[in-house]
């Protein structure tokens, strides 16, 4: 590890790949040093309802996870009955990546998947299909719940005003509103509101608070701005196995992650690494951006062959839409070295000649 | 926390309330001060699988998850159909302390409660339900799997033969053979045999290893003897959740708490300051010992109204078979002191009186 | 067959093996000459709520399925969450001849089994169950409901004040009350009260109304007594594929079995054939009769040997409590001719010496 | 009823709507009249499953249950696991018409829904999803199984060899073929080929061979032409409480629906009435015939205005793609008389002036 524990090796496939913030690091030998009530009863746990709920400025009942698909699956679970459909895009993470989870915490709930540009779920699309939706016939399942993601898959953001829409068009159909917020810092960062403006202020009913991908080892807090929701929900996380016995292992790691705004700096410097990179690319000739830049992710449409070179130069990314493709994704982290970055678009210029063809 | 690291707080609620070990916490530092390959693909994660084969001296599949209540949940999910039935001791923790967990991820298996002296299941019962049952009747449950725990819920343990005798049984039922090993560390160390010989050997087709318990910080290790029986078991943990993104995590505590036989001496520790607990308690007039010490754990049954006295004087334990009761569980940990053993001694003879009753 | 419709075969099995009551049969050829609105639209499925409504002079919610099983964990499905306790006698019906339907249909649901003499749940175990129960403990699956059956599956019943006094105790803890009337008719015609009695003004909140152990085809109605917990029944009964397209097939057989009261003149014909059959045994030497014979079911204990020459003989009827008993269920049906049972009487008295040993 | 039993009205709702054929109901009677062992152990059960076998002349494990729902969601948890995928076309009747019955029956799996034109699966689309498809990725739900439904929500046909093509992608991929048959006859009786050619010989691994909407009261037969995938299967019915305790009421109007092969003259007859209402329609100016008129539905889109003035004159009939739509379904069965077509016709034709327009 380079200075300031800045990661500068060339592996930019997501912010999973990431390590973990030294502070919270160092938050968890605390935690693990001394005993401590169990299953949630810690100080640590205690600490961090308060803690959200000032963020948020709401009365909120927390229920911290270790994995982003528990955090949303469940919550999924606590807004919708067996029979119920969930609107989502078409590229949502519950859908692409969580293999059924959804499914499996709701007893049967199905994913109604929307389209919308740069991965963000369309208004007008969504307000189609619910004024279409069947409600009330035996045969049909029922509308129950949007589930949004900010940042979406594509790296791009809702603003608060947009996410009070759906949320109004929710209410008046009658649904909840889930956020998987695995990267909501980022979202928070880049549009500089306050974490309510783009959840409980904007109607969003539960809000899977990520940590995972943005320093934490493994933490997700789920967020209920309605804590009626949330009123069977230990039993939901029980039966799912996601209670743990140290319950401080995830608190500890999320206080330390709010704590002097260190949620807010990494994503910043996420975002940024990512900015820098779109910035670096945009001059390039031949490649292309296919999404705006809008959090700490990069998606770029390269001539044929050339993601097989970087490949070859042991960079790290995914194909985007297939593996025959040359439209890659690129992640930066909390811990994304500018070295790095500034290495890859090189690599990136290299690669290409003048005209923007694979050199 | 005094010399070594021991908790010398009255807390024997549970070995759940404990700190983490050292050397599992400066493990954890290790694996997330640096980046690595998500989802399993970490060199951890990798290692920790042929760890475990070693240990077992076998052809092994691992899938380490954060808790026990989802390594057994999840094992005999693979084990059991959704109309299985799954034999069990009637304290055992998949019964009592897993909010229904099994029927969750089987998709509707049961349990059917045996009884056994000592918290054990008796091999008697075992072959009578097995006998009687109505396999091929369309109407009834259809047997599917045994789940012994080791150490079990009362403290005590199988040994090799009689693991043997049961597993036995079950191959000549058709039936699979699960053993929650939340305490199987402990149950290595008390017997002095090989691990293989308290699993494979004797015919476990699947163990949750546990590590939370003594010295982790959430970390359990389902080890399949019988890899045929993980073929899809990667889909099972992805989408209960459980498939942490920075899965070293998982690994990391395992490898360290493997290392050095650190797992043997965290639990004979934990089982010496039991046999403390018990010998000192044996000699008290008017407290009973409920089961045999084979562990960590101390069953007593006292004069009433002392569980109420010593609860005032802050010790930690929990009353057993009912809130009103006088009978009480103290767990002893990797971590606890023999000054707090011997306190807690001291504590409960200066309850009673000479003729044994609540003074 | 002879005259009256009866059957004299000595196929005493189940009241499952007998024939359909020409009425009902009647009354499905004039639902099935015409067409008719699909999905309970009909005019048959409309009066059917009505009639069962006037008959329990209360406000109802009807839903007529085809099987006792689906009727039973359906109801369950509308009064218990997925991590809920059905408490029930260790005989019901839906415990061991369902196969595993109630967990299906709640999603996961445990039955918590309970003794009680001849088949009946006893008071003073349930309200001892009750009073331990781990409420709002997250480890424990959650008391939710409470499933009587009657006729209970030893062939006895529950009077009036004993279901309200059950009823009171579900109330006091928050419990639903399911009643199980696969046999309810026998009830009703053996004690000689009005259905409401025994049902919605005793506290019961869903009956499952049985007609096909007592000359339907294949009818239940499930009856709510709380309109509002079937608010979203529906989606529950059209997702378990229990939704038929010609509801009237249900509703036809359901109208005919209520009409000039056959229901209860059919159940007072099986009811009288056992206590024939009873009062024939009890003259008997060597035979015991196992339970009180309060409806259409007798239990009887033979001499060793016994049972087999019954069966080489023909007679039909099941072992009870394992194969290899001489312990037997003998069940009279609605359409069970005296001579069969007469005839029956006689084989087993020829069976038997006058020392009631087998002859 | 008129002559010959057919029904004059003009409700075309659906071929659920129709009367039930009268050989059937006789059959009922005959099957009612008398006892019979219970749970499928009757002579009529026992004559279906030879009666299959030699309709489909191979080995086959039959299943009758109640509705079409119930025997789509059951064959295809047989085939599928719960983190499976199950292809199929997007108007299909396991997405559209059965509230989620496959998720609760599989556990969870779900529905990828693919286009193709006449409400036909497209191979093409087909063959892409598969090659596309992430095998062996934890994070995505896997490939299980295809669903065709045979006649299509459209009323059109798979031929023997486009049904042959796509079994030997499934067989490729190592996917399951379920067919919907629930107008299997529509379909055979049409084509004119051998059941067999359309479902086993053409790769077919599990029929549901629909009798409700051709003349039964309430009958569907599973037939596996794989008895392997149905060694559990009995168990998965009885879960599903789909075991009718008199199942011959299934398995005697399904033998009475094969005599005389009645099953391919009743849909023969629903096939004839819906080509000539094709033909009366196609003469009309201004209507238009929106997929080819293969089995026995008829789907036209009208001048606005036209539907409404249809409903008016008492017609019935389903609006398609929406309330407020002239493109309207129309169902022809087995019972429609040819006069109430010609009414149909002349009214259409009443509705419409020369130059097509509403009148």
């Amino acid at each position: 590890m380079p200075v300031h524990g800045l990661r500068d090796d060339l592996d930019f496939r997501s912010d999973n790949v990431a390590s973990v913030s030294p502070a919270i690091l160092e938050a968890l030998m605390e935690a693990g040093r001394v005993g401590a009530p169990a299953y949630g009863a810690d100080t640590w746990s205690l600490a961090l309802e308060r803690r959200l709920g000032d963020l948020f400025q709401a009365e909120v009942a927390v229920f911290p996870v270790a994995t982003g698909t528990a955090a949303n699956a469940l919550a999924l679970s606590a807004l919708c009955p067996p029979w119920g459909v969930i609107y989502c895009h078409r590229l949502a993470h519950i859908e692409e990546d969580e293999c059924g989870a959804p499914a499996l915490f709701t007893g049967g709930a199905k994913l109604e998947l929307l389209d919308g540009a740069d991965g963000r779920l369309e208004y007008n699309l969504l307000a189609a299909a619910l004024a279409a939706a069947p409600v009330g016939v035996s045969h049909r399942m029922q509308p129950a719940a949007v589930s949004l993601s900010q940042v979406s898959e594509c790296g791009t953001l809702y603003r608060p005003d947009e996410i009070a829409a759906i949320a109004a068009l929710c209410r008046r159909h009658g649904l909840h509103l889930h956020m998987d917020g695995a990267r909501f810092a980022n979202a928070v960062a880049r549009l500089g509101c306050t974490p309510a403006a783009l959840a409980n202020l904007a109607g969003v009913d539960v809000l899977s608070f990520g940590a995972t991908k943005n320093g934490a080892f493994a933490a997700e807090a789920l967020v209920f701005f309605r804590p009626d929701l949330a009123a069977d929900f230990r039993y939901r996380r029980k039966r799912a196995g996601h209670l743990l016995s140290k319950q401080r292992f995830l608190a500890a790691q999320l206080l330390a992650y709010l704590d002097d705004n260190l949620w807010l700096a990494n994503a910043a410097h996420a975002n940024d690494m990512a900015s820098r990179l779109a910035a670096g690319i945009a001059a390039l000739p031949g490649a292309r951006l296919l999404y705006p830049v809008e959090a700490n992710e990069v998606f770029v449409t390269l001539p044929e062959g050339t993601a097989a070179r970087l490949e070859a130069a042991g960079v790290g990314f995914y194909r985007w839409g297939g593996e025959d493709r040359d439209t890659i994704r690129l992640v930066a982290a909390f811990d994304t070295a500018p070295a790095a970055v500034d290495r890859l678009v090189a690599l990136l210029a290299g690669s290409l000649d003048e005209r923007g063809n694979s050199a």
